[in-house]
């Protein structure tokens, strides 16, 4: 028998993922809770599996794409004994110390698991700028990497199965931040009759431009260096931040996203770093542990 | 008597601005309150002028670039009778309302008034990437459009003097809660003992990346519609959110960044609209109006 690829979950992502499978030319067998959402697969090549153990028949590797850690365990559990020996390469977004449950409780029935957080929407699968990182069992990534390779840049961030994750997260939050951050502006604007459109049109080359900026951010972090020359103090980011503040009440718009960035800065000063670089923030969100 | 061009305030930006019209060959006045930080660019042609009355000798246009509102106040108060019919342009950060304040105390004093809002650093003056926004008075928008030029790309954003600023603030606080959502994910690598550099390496070309939904979410805003097509559910957005905030607890990192992030999404879930679209986040924020 010819050594198969199985999907585990034919969502959106999943699918996307099966997709760049079949268009290799893999034989795949895809099984999806709700039937009828693998039927389009089919049409396409792939064996379509009416039950997970059916799916996962042979001894080829599992790809798992779910809503979520907890369904995974529910889909995986019943098969478990049929994956021992086998790869099982999760796709489904976890938190890291989900990832590194998994990765456990997969060492116990001796399967191989490698983690894997998708950076790109379903349609970036397999095109320019789809990354996607991965953590776990390094035999796995390696062996598997003509597979990988088919649905985006590949990066390897460690045996710990929770790194991939934890990556993903970190990056998510700047994301997420940023967005926010975006909308409290466009309501700003958006007061004085200024279209979102036209906002965001000004926003996202500046937005962008100021990635460049988190390097040299980095580069204090990193040195324990919130002294050297160049670096914004946090008084001066004090008195701009308190200005933003003043000018988005004064636009009747919540300042709730903007606050704590004030609130981190105003107590890096009251512990008499004023005059030292803003990335000492850092040390700020740090030090709640 | 050529027409001079005159330079209140030389500290770093001033410094820049008043070099670029130097380099450009145009007849420029420098004063700066403590007098040495002027003195290099008289040696490189400027006429230094001892006191503010002095520096606003002749009939040129002004430039103030000096600390706050106050301090543009403070300077200009004196000499308002020596500044009517004549042109200011004033590229001090203020909020919008104290722009339009200026532009008020200026035109009861037969004052022609510019804001501007400088989206750049002094070293990239004159150099790509300087965007510089203006609002105020059209006719000296358009009179002084050589000399705007030498500092980057001008924007004129309308007659209400506050605009240029209101952009300016819109957009910096979604640079300065980018920033702090990109602290956050470093110090939650950091744990682990990922260098902030590392982070920033893969973070940068991500949230360069991300800028490009925010014209999606622009759209969906400008167009009211948070139930078409392919938006990201509030209800999904919770479920994401919601498992960083995990991962950040999980590593021992304060949440506080992400936080209102969190509560505005739950707050819009909580009012009905679950199944909208993440963009209606605006609303939410809006209306705290
Ligand atoms: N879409 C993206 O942009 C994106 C990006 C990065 C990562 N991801 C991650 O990829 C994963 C899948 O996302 P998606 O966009 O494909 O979502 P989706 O379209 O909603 O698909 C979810 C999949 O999970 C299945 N599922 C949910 N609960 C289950 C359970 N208890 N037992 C068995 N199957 C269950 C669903 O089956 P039914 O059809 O039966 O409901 C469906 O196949 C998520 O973890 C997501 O965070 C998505
Ligand atoms: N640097 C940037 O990256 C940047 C970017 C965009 C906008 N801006 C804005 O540009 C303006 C100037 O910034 P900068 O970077 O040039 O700052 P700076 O180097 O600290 O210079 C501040 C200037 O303001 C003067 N000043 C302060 N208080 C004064 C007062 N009460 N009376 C008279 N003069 C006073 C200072 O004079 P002394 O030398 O006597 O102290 C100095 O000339 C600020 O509004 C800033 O927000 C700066």
């Amino acid at each position: 028998m010819t050594t198969r690829t199985t999907f585990l979950g034919t969502g959106a992502m999943g699918s996307a993922l099966a997709t760049a499978a079949l268009g290799a030319g893999r034989p795949t067998v895809v099984w999806n809770r709700t039937p009828g959402r693998a039927g389009i697969l089919g049409e396409r090549g792939a064996i379509v599996a009416d039950t997970v153990e059916e799916a996962v028949a042979g001894d080829g590797v599992i790809v798992a794409c779910l809503f979520d850690h907890r369904s995974v365990r529910d889909v995986l559990d019943p098969v478990a004994a049929r994956l021992s020996g086998r790869a099982v390469i999760n796709l489904t977004t976890t938190t890291p110390n989900q990832g590194r449950e998994l990765a456990a409780w997969a060492a116990e029935r001796g399967i191989t698991y490698l983690d894997g957080a998708i950076m790109a929407v379903p349609q970036m699968i397999g095109g320019p700028g789809s990354v996607i990182f991965y953590s776990g069992a390094a035999a796995a990534f390696g062996e598997h990497r003509p597979l990988l390779n088919l649905w985006g840049e590949c990066s390897y961030l460690g045996t710990d199965a929770g790194m991939a994750a934890l990556y993903d997260m970190a990056m998510l939050v700047g994301m997420y931040t940023m967005f926010a951050g975006f909308m409290q502006g466009a309501a700003m604007v958006g007061v004085e009759g200024v279209p979102a459109a036209e906002f965001a049109a000004r926003a996202t080359p500046f937005l962008a431009a100021m990635t460049g900026g988190l390097a040299h951010y980095a580069a204090a972090i990193d040195a324990k260096d919130y002294a050297g020359e160049g670096q914004q103090s946090l008084e001066f980011t004090e008195v701009a931040v308190a200005s933003l503040m003043q000018a988005t009440i004064d636009q009747g718009v919540s300042v709730e996203v903007l606050k704590p960035v004030h609130d981190l800065v105003r107590r890096q000063i009251a512990a008499g770093f004023g005059t030292q670089g803003t990335a000492r923030m850092f040390e700020e969100l740090r030090s709640s542990r």
